[in-house]
């Protein structure tokens, strides 16, 4: 019969490599945990880790490895904290009907780490109410930043929220509060307890896990476009993997600072360890997703948002995956063949892409932003745009230098409509527009698909034309449906439509 | 008391201007109609309209205008056939709800005929099963089509199918069986009986309402690439709305032959009836939209198949609509100006242009086909690509003279895997690909957003790149998630993952 110690601060169910490395966070900060996992396994490879880490950790903490829920529940003081780190979807609601049968309370929380679809979050909060406190909180950072430091943005009920902070700010990854560059963290035996912590009260159910959404959407962007560089300097200039690396290495420390940018460099220079060829040229160029990015991407659709760089990003690893329809094409299709470029063109090029991609980043997090504004309006978030850069500053995926660019622009106006409107990006985008347009238009010559690299100039360009083309469309929209058409020289709102078909053509006002 | 004259062959529900052209459409074509809309104001405007034409029309229909739903169906020969011309969404419920309400038996069945989300029609084809057929049949052509030839896109229950055909088959859109050419009907008094008839048998449940959606989708895109050709002529090489006009007339008469180019030729040059100024220059640039582009964009995110042109299209129509924030922009963001064009590259330019609105038009169709395709794949229907393409080559919004050879393409391969494979278009797309790129890079350089033309020359290359840079984006989510690899010298599905965070970086295989 396990025994009922209730003694321990925090439950974590699901030890995957999220759930694993989270619990260790939290151990590592002076928490006692119980753990537990369907798979026993894992509940031993945790326990193992845990013991092998124990003479460096710096406080004296406690786990128990449990043998089912109950067991785990039976553990925690109360009133309990119960983190879920396990697949989005149905296995979340199978891990709360199992604490519900096992006991768990009204004052109770289950916070899901999970990457869940927000929507499910709304539903949940709602769905389990009268049983305990269903409290979500997003994390991004990968394997390393849940072990050393995540980015955490939780949301729902906001009581929930003070009983959790301690821990979240605890774990979560920090900034130096001067600088706004990341403190690093790398073993179970520092801790750092100084600095900003990358994690803030989101809003009420289901903001947090929005908010990660569109971080994921910005990811998926930020990572394509870093593909298409990669692109050009290969097939375009005809660089090595291994030279592209050390080009990547000088952007990072540059405006591009980022961890993307510095992981890719790293892959770049990895060679196989099979046949000590670049890594990256054994890797299928198939590209897989869990759907985070094209939840955004739906999102943007049905809010009226144009995040038209996010659905390319998507729409990119869906065409990779299409190899041997690509394969069949390539012998096909014909493109432009390139040619020889020389050294003096190829730092040109290098230049001018830098500049792009630095253009294009901004275009991406500009649309993410104001994803996030237009669905706040609609669910009645009250969004900190200021906090929400700054805790992506350290710990997640797009940690990027410019974030900080990003905070002191919501600092300075919190309702900034548009990430473009901030006089620093305006100006930047302006003085680098010219490159953005001639990286594009080599690729665009030279037979490269920049799907992301383009869209987003084309985004740009679009948000600065006071004029559009749309007045033809709308147009075509009366002549062929009768759909009206407002006019520049009248009242707002004020619908006309032209009598098409008829041969008189008077226009009729609506 | 209204009279019971259970004469009429058809009752139509909803007289907006769909349903009151459809409801004159069938009474030219000799059967009787029952009419009713909820505003008394819509059936005494059809009946005047009805007894205006009388003297032209070929056969001596009746129609009956209806003060109820109930009146209607009292009018109805049995087994009914009620066709429903109302809003999407709950109106369509709300008059089913009435139609039971009135006495509508199973044997009737009830002809939903509105822009219906396809996945709707699928609920309610089981919701009304036991009370009566719920058919449903798309609608293309705008006003004009529904009044003198649309384009018919019917899916349901086969049975059904065979009852509503002869007067689907009588009212629709015809074409020459020979030349494949629109045999064109324009007043109450013509009847089109031969060519083959613009509507064809879709498939079960939903299908329809899919096929046409993905139409609309592609119509999205149709129409922003024209408008961006629009943009590049007058913005890039200051030409006239009237001097363009000219120019889409021209090319209305080459491969670029289609309703939207000759439309669009036509609004172009159209004066405003107040000012005498182009009309085209006095529409607001604010596009609106009814939802079916959002969700055939939705629906191949959703699919995984790419669909980025027209993703982009709904992107640029909700940019358009941001009018207030683009004029503030416009005074911030730099872009080249434009410099003078001489009339030798303005012509130039334009032959450029004419090829790549081609090329971008044949990628935004194979992108609406490989939906289909997908789609068809998921749902389990059948779906007849070449009678598709045929029955849109008249009637619909989108015919165009090279459906011709859409419909050949898939004659000669009725599961051709993607439109780009197909010999003719592949040849065609590989001739005219170097003007593709032209007119992109003299659109990009000289900051004219072109989204659709740059997206759809992306979605070119990236289906003729045997090898794209998802290696890369592979190795940064192996690298911080954990997400593992394949590899291009293992078997497909054997996942590989690299411990990026040891010293020794060994590579497992899971």
């Amino acid at each position: 019969m396990p025994e009922k110690t209730q003694q321990m601060d925090i439950g974590v169910i699901g030890l995957g490599v999220m759930g694993k490395n989270l619990a260790l966070n939290i151990v590592d900060n002076g928490f006692n945990v119980a753990a537990y996992d369907l798979d026993a396994l894992k509940v031993s490879q945790f326990l193992s880790q845990f013991n092998a880490e124990s003479s460096a950790r710096k406080y004296p903490s406690q786990v128990i490895g449990c043998e089912s829920i109950q067991h785990l529940l039976d553990q925690l003081v109360s009133p309990k904290i119960v983190v879920l780190s396990v697949p989005a979807g149905a296995p979340v609601d199978g891990v709360c009907h199992a604490l519900i049968e096992a006991g768990i309370q009204i004052e109770d929380i289950v916070v899901d780490t999970g990457n869940s679809l927000w929507t499910d979050t709304v539903e949940r909060e709602k769905r389990y109410k009268d049983k305990f406190s269903f409290f979500s909180s997003a994390v991004s950072g990968g394997e390393t930043g849940a072990r050393f430091g995540p980015c955490l943005m939780p949301s729902g009920d906001a009581n929930a929220w003070e009983r959790i902070a301690p821990i979240w700010h605890s774990i979560s990854a920090k900034v130096d509060s001067e600088t706004g560059l990341p403190i690093e963290r790398t073993s179970a035996g520092e801790i750092v307890e100084n600095g900003d912590s990358c994690t803030t009260y989101i809003g009420g159910a289901g903001a947090g896990h929005y908010v990660k959404m569109v971080h994921n959407g910005i990811e998926y962007a930020d990572m394509q476009l870093i593909c298409e560089a990669y692109h050009i300097l290969s097939s375009g200039c005809g660089m090595t993997a291994s030279e592209i690396g050390k080009v990547f290495e000088k952007w990072n420390q540059g405006k591009l600072n980022s961890y993307l940018v510095e992981i890719s460099a790293d892959v770049l220079q990895q060679a196989d360890p099979e046949t000590n060829r670049p890594l990256v040229e054994m890797i299928l160029d198939k590209a897989g997703q869990k759907g985070t990015g094209l939840w955004t991407a739906v999102s943007s659709l049905q809010l009226g948002c144009p995040a038209p760089t996010i659905a390319e990003a998507v729409s990119a690893r869906a065409i990779s995956t299409q190899k041997s329809l690509r394969v069949s094409l390539s012998a096909k299709l014909a493109g432009k063949e390139t040619n020889e470029v020389s050294l003096e063109s190829r730092q040109q090029i290098i230049d001018q892409l830098e500049n792009a991609l630095y253009c294009a980043k901004i275009a991406s997090y500009a649309q993410g932003f104001q994803l996030m504004a237009m669905a706040a309006k609609e669910q009645g978030w009250n969004l900190d745009f200021a906090e929400i850069s700054k805790i992506w500053r350290s710990g997640c995926i797009i940690r990027a230098s410019f974030l900080q660019s990003i905070t002191q622009a919501y600092q300075q106006q919190a309702n900034l409509a548009h990430l473009f409107l901030a006089y620093s990006f305006a100006e930047q985008l302006s003085q680098l527009q010219q490159n953005w347009r001639q990286a594009t238009s080599f690729a665009v010559l030279n037979g490269i698909p920049t799907p992301c690299i383009s869209s987003a100039l084309a985004y740009y360009d679009s948000f600065r034309s006071e004029t559009l083309p749309a007045n033809l469309l709308q147009g075509q929209r009366d002549y062929f449906g009768a759909h009206t058409y407002e006019r520049i020289d009248k009242k707002s709102g004020k619908k006309f439509h032209l009598e098409w078909s008829s041969t008189s053509r008077e226009q009729i006002s609506i």
